[in-house]
């Protein structure tokens, strides 16, 4: 099949729990008016039945696809939303949405407190997946939409999808968690620790309250840096870097010398032009405090009706397979329609991002069943 | 067979590379004079043939075994060397040296420069593993030593075996290279340079001249909290600290929440007491620049009549297992004798230090065959 360019979108507000009505977050504190930013694609069909949830990871946003007016790349997910393409924007209405507690749009650390006017820094309550899940739930209501065709997401977008199904079972028809997990492990939860801690060290942070200062560039580029390490594979690193130089010699010094090293400076120091420093700890925190698992992600005896599509990645050792196994154990104790595939990708973590073809696959045709109740692309085929 | 504690001991420092013999570098300077701080358990033999030389990692010292005056731990590795264990100093002469470009008592970057009687700082050259097993050399040399029995070590200390192995393979009978690698991969340089940026990243760093001032230890703390993670496994921190919180609840805050959290900000504050910064830097540095691939290590044809034992760890995946695999089969391929073994630890890279009694059977048994001709140990069972 063919696919088509999105071609120009743009980001919507959403402005909702104004006082006397705060989201009450998990920490037991109250937050609002909040702002959530997302995007659409395609559009809502009359029974509103084929709206599908796009739920993006840690530095992600709600530009998933398509072009910003003077952009030159689309959004995070463009290959594979669009017409033709794996979210099909002829078929489907596609959503995807920012998280609260970040900097893409959506009220966090570096919005304006509304008692003080000035940016809350670390006054931001602390947030949770299951805040961030809350916040969605009442855009998607704002939408008119009862019951979502399909939740999807990756890494942090795959917990934000888990969550929706802990607590929201009712309003969604199917899910699709990928390269994820039911709780944050030690190991995880230690990258993201040294990560806060780097971002903390730097001087230039001052407790949070940096804005309209210098921000904390080195401590985050650090950050960024050691993530974009847990992002790859050691195959894939090989196979990107080797051991090439960036000069022809040995500089003796502590220049870049590998083009690893050149690399992962250039991410590093281009993180920190897009990214808010105090919206990466609340977020990497929010990241560590997930835990659905002993129970609390689908209760003995609840029934539920959600299709599940699972999918890992072999190479990725950030979000090991291992972790979605334990997904799909769950599910088929629990009786639930759930597929589970392990795709033999070498790209590491980011796989989900890039292998977009077996991804499309998969998930054309998981939705097109969950849609029409058969595999129209399979019919196509006989 | 019963092991005796080794009791006291005490570090000696060995002086040489005067002018005009300083020695040359890789770099293409001349560093001298030197000096070599060292440790040596047990007593030589009239023959001078039962010398075992110990190499160490990254963070690792010459006191590699018993106690020094006022000491409540041993050294390093003591559960490996003393009478009756695995480097039995009943039998062998056993010397733990130090590298040069460490801070741990020999010539590094904080050591006072002849012509300045200032610390060296970034002036100090940088400095390669071949550089350290130069130095080494000089030491063995000095001792009287024709030929070793046994090279061994773990991680750097295993590079430091293989170099010994590529410079001086006629001075060694046997080599034990323990969860290492013939180069260093992307992902290690990788780490490496998170490491040194966040070392880099703190302004007390001062581009290295931050001595009799306030040392970079926030920077340095986060690099060692990296290096704590790569060191052990998903699996034993998951046995270890699991998501066992510190206080009852989360304190949806910033504070240290989960235990692997507290342990990690532990081992980065403990490590900026006894560490000095640029030392870290020079050595992973040589560290990355290690490189025996491609015909370097044993040229295609030369005879060398050395035994090997690779040791690898299951679920070290800093120094996988592949990589010891690579140096079997470059062995093999020589046609040299050399045995590998893969032992099933949980422990991660952190396993050269804490699998005591499989390594004790493995290497016990190799040296005895090494120093005899024929496995004394196994005799016994007979």
């Amino acid at each position: 099949m063919t696919t088509k360019p999105l071609g120009m979108v743009e980001t919507k507000y959403f402005e909702f729990g104004r006082h006397p009505h705060e989201i009450a977050l998990e920490c037991g504190k109250k937050l609002g008016p909040l702002t959530l930013a997302y995007e659409t694609y395609g559009a809502l069909n009359d029974d509103r039945s084929n709206a599908i949830l796009v739920l993006h990871a840690l530095s992600g946003d709600s530009h998933a696809a398509g072009f910003h007016p003077g952009d030159k790349s689309p959004g995070w997910w463009d290959s594979m939303i669009g017409p033709g393409k794996a979210l099909d924007t002829d078929k489907y209405f596609v959503i995807c949405s920012n998280v609260i507690g970040g900097c893409k749009g959506s009220t966090g650390p570096s919005s304006l407190c509304p008692s003080t006017g000035k940016p809350f820094a670390l006054a931001f309550p602390m947030i949770t997946i299951g805040d961030m899940v809350k916040a969605q739930k009442y855009l998607i209501d704002s939408l008119g939409i009862q019951r979502l065709l399909c939740v999807i997401g990756g890494s942090m977008g795959g917990m934000q999808v888990l969550e929706w199904v802990r607590a929201y079972p009712e309003h969604i028809r199917s899910a699709i968690p990928i390269a994820t997990a039911l709780k944050h492990s030690p190991q995880q939860i230690a990258f993201n620790e040294v990560g806060r801690q780097a971002v903390m060290a730097d001087p230039s942070w001052d407790n949070g309250n940096y804005y309209g200062k210098g921000s904390p560039e080195r401590g985050l580029a650090v950050a960024r840096m050691i993530g974009h390490i847990t992002y790859m594979s050691d195959k894939s690193m090989e196979q990107k870097f080797s051991r090439r130089l960036i000069e022809k010699n040995y500089s003796f010094s502590f220049k870049s010398d590998f083009e690893v090293e050149g690399y992962l400076r250039y991410r590093g120091d281009s993180f920190v032009k897009r990214f808010d420093a105090n919206a990466y700890l609340y977020i990497t925190k929010a990241m560590d405090y997930f835990d659905l698992s002993g129970g609390r992600f689908i209760p003995q005896g609840k029934k539920i009706e959600v299709r599940f599509l699972v999918i890992a990645f072999k190479s990725d050792w950030l979000y090991p397979a291992y972790q979605s196994q334990e997904i799909i154990r769950f599910l088929k104790i629990h009786g639930l329609d759930a597929t589970y595939c392990e795709i033999q990708s070498t790209y590491g973590h980011d796989a989900f991002l890039l292998e977009i073809k077996e991804e499309t696959h998969l998930i054309k045709h998981f939705l097109d069943k969950t849609f029409h109740g058969y595999d129209v692309a399979r019919e196509y085929v006989i």
